[in-house]
């Protein structure tokens, strides 16, 4: 349980399983477990009680560079509520492969890197660099699911 | 043959190899299999005979809601008409994994999820939630291949 | 080094490791490799010095469909840079699996197909259509990073 220890150290704490919100149904799974692959759903920010956080709209002319990086930061500690339920130990993760980040961008907007690094940060802050570093994309979207901000899909490597 | 089976019980046929409208070229396989994986390209909804059926256009201005489901349900039988020519049984397939749904939205459509489910209900309803359950991006995109309205990518995995 | 001296033989070079701009830093890895696999962050083309060299801009508005085709060939130059960096001789790699192309697309843009060919071609032409095939999108985009026209990841199978 060291990642446990160390979100406890950094203050972190995990949300609880997505609430969808009233109208929303989910038809599909957050997470797809098969030998020593994890598929994730994309993930977006969380209140504690698993309720969706929002920010809501465009970056940057509805949502603040800051508050969309807050929301990445927030997406990670989503992901990781995911990963712990379905793995039941976050230390079962052996390298963070692939993130997907995707930001309601702005036409033309140049920085979704600068966004997808407050998720990014996170990961590789509590895995480390061997474990937690990964290839990625941060691409901007015309609409993404109930208007989210910041929405991260990824796939990691789990002990056989 | 208990897929197949069961789109015959439900009335389901499935397309024939997409058809490239006049003036594209594609270069790259709808589906690619190595060991026990199978990638899927790219696909939309088609016609009996393969090419390509739309709808064109984006959501909701110009495809309405329901016909983007109807799209996304069209484009599971074009994608287990590939799977079908690539593997000759569809019962070879042991888990669907993940699953990337993209639609052609106008700016801040909030309803991705809802469009993509009607691809999600058809393989969770053919293969069960065991084989067929999968996780998944659903995401609103400025600009989709012949101005589509949907397009399906998705990654399987086969018995050895 | 068969791959390689194809790559001399068409007279094409790979650039130097992508250079980031002022006041971009990356938070990830632009290839992650692990077991059989490869994973390609989003590469854009770039100069021999490892600078990014755009074109940037919408598709077509503010950049032709031909100088974007040109971008697509030369991100797979980028990419080929990396994975030769990574692994040392390119005929390490056994089979491309999927690649991932986006376009800073134009509202309603229909051919993106056209525009990631110009990365498809390269490979198929170098790697030939066993080891070069590949399942892709092409999809339209409102905002790439650094405002590219093109950007383009994928995943790779390399011999154990």
């Amino acid at each position: 349980m060291r990642i446990e220890a160390r979100l406890n150290e950094l203050g972190l704490a995990l949300p609880a399983e997505p609430e969808p919100p009233p109208g929303f149904q989910f038809a599909f799974e957050w997470a797809r477990v098969l030998g020593n692959r994890v598929y994730l759903s994309g993930h977006a920010a969380q209140h504690a009680d698993g309720t969706f956080a929002g920010p809501y709209g465009r970056v940057p002319s509805e949502v603040s560079i800051d508050d969309a990086i807050e929301a990445a930061h927030a997406t990670a500690l989503s992901m990781l509520g995911t990963l712990s339920r379905e793995l039941g130990d976050l230390d079962r993760i052996s390298a963070w492969l692939t993130v997907a980040g995707a930001v309601n961008a702005d036409p033309g907007f140049p920085q979704t890197t600068v966004i997808v690094n407050g998720f990014s940060d996170v990961i590789t802050q509590l895995f480390g660099p061997r474990v937690g570093g990964h290839a990625r994309t941060a691409l901007g979207y015309s609409a993404l699911p109930m208007n989210n901000a910041v929405l991260i899909s990824a796939e990691v490597e789990i002990d056989g």
